[in-house]
């Protein structure tokens, strides 16, 4: 019942075919057979098999029953797919523009008690507040606000540290890994702090996500809250219909 | 290449074990193994790897090297997965309310230029706009404008036929089956048509879904726009950290 975990070779290999495709596969069309594939990347059958499974699963490629393999030009044009873990640097880039992080603040307080509660730690327990802005070709593009328990922190740390992806700093200095993350989408519109903060005008609409990391033992051990101004980086997922 | 099918005996008892967990294992814990689990459901190995399977896939489950298969509560709890299609009455009933439908107008109307450029329609093409509002406990929470080429009906039809789903529609007059939907998530403010057709204060926070349907071939079929109230339903996404 393993879901068939992909070599480090399948996921390279996606890659790059990924980044042909959007050149290549613009109106879409038809791939050379899987032989073909494997012998243009001096790789296996089976990588490619498994480096197509994995397009396949994104939308950015199906099968046509006996006629072959064909791209989803639409899905390959998909910006930021809210099914994908991601940095924000990333998301933004991907956006085609330059991206930067500007931190603001690092602060030690009290979980408020809604908080408190989805990290099933007791109410007002202390936790790091790390205040991120990451700008677009200069302009403020997502804020975000990590809440992480100070109960976690294993080691010793440079407050820079924080500046760094959250993440990294969980491996590092709490020896915690995030495998899950579960993010409640909120629409949200821009009151007078977010306004200064994102640059923008108050009462404009913005995405907001509320997202619980679990480690590898499915405890929650980050609170991140995430605004998206709107304009820049543009959410879309692809359903299947079975 | 091909992504594993699940047959339905799988679905059917993936979805059992989906209505159990959410009884039994409101606070995690660990699953009986799969020979014990495929006696209580008398049904083969084969068939509860699969259902396992497609739970593990949703992040219902997960498994830990060596030691099991357990309930991950928090996926469980979800209220409507972006990543699903669904039917807009199933969301509301999942999300606790009585579900009711009330069809507002059908028009033919031509294409506006830009829904004609993601339908791949010359600009101003014929076009039927059905618009729907679906009530929660009385009230409405979910506003859907469809818009499908008239080019794709095939057969007669009566007017009521358009206020059943219609993607029952596209099958039985249009002979289009939909298999992909490509849904661009987009924060709106309530405007004064949306505020009145919502009942809701102007200035409000929604989202909006703008959604392309493909057909088997991967041709754009049918324009949705979608309004999503705040508070009836709530949108999450599970994603796994690879």
């Amino acid at each position: 019942m393993t879901l068939r975990r992909h070599s480090l070779l399948s996921k390279n290999v996606a890659r790059a075919l990924r980044q042909r495709l959007r050149r290549e596969y613009q109106k879409g069309g038809r791939l050379p057979s899987e032989l073909e594939i494997a012998q243009e990347y001096g790789v296996s059958r089976g990588t490619i098999r498994d480096a197509l499974a994995i397009l396949e699963r994104e939308g950015a490629i199906f099968r046509r029953q006996g006629s072959g393999t064909y791209v989803n030009q639409y899905a390959l044009n998909i910006q930021a797919s809210i099914e994908s873990a991601y940095e924000f640097s990333d998301l933004i880039r991907q956006a085609g523009y330059h991206a930067e992080i500007r931190p603001l603040t690092v602060e030690r307080q009290p979980l408020p008690a809604d908080i408190a509660a989805r990290l099933e730690r007791p109410p007002a327990s202390d936790a790091l507040f790390v205040r991120k802005l990451f700008l677009a070709d200069g302009n403020p593009a997502i804020y975000c606000l990590d809440i992480l328990p100070t109960d976690l922190v294993r080691e010793p740390y440079q407050p820079e540290e924080l500046h760094a992806p959250i993440f990294d700093f969980m491996r590092q200095r709490c020896y915690q890994t995030v495998t899950l993350v579960l993010a409640d989408i909120i629409p949200r519109v821009m009151d007078g702090e977010l306004a200064e903060l994102l640059e923008s005008p108050v009462g404009q609409a913005l995405l907001q996500f509320d997202e619980v990391s679990f480690n590898t033992l499915n405890k929650p051990v980050l609170f991140s809250r995430v605004y998206y101004r709107d304009g820049y980086v543009r959410f879309s997922v692809l359903r299947k219909k079975m």
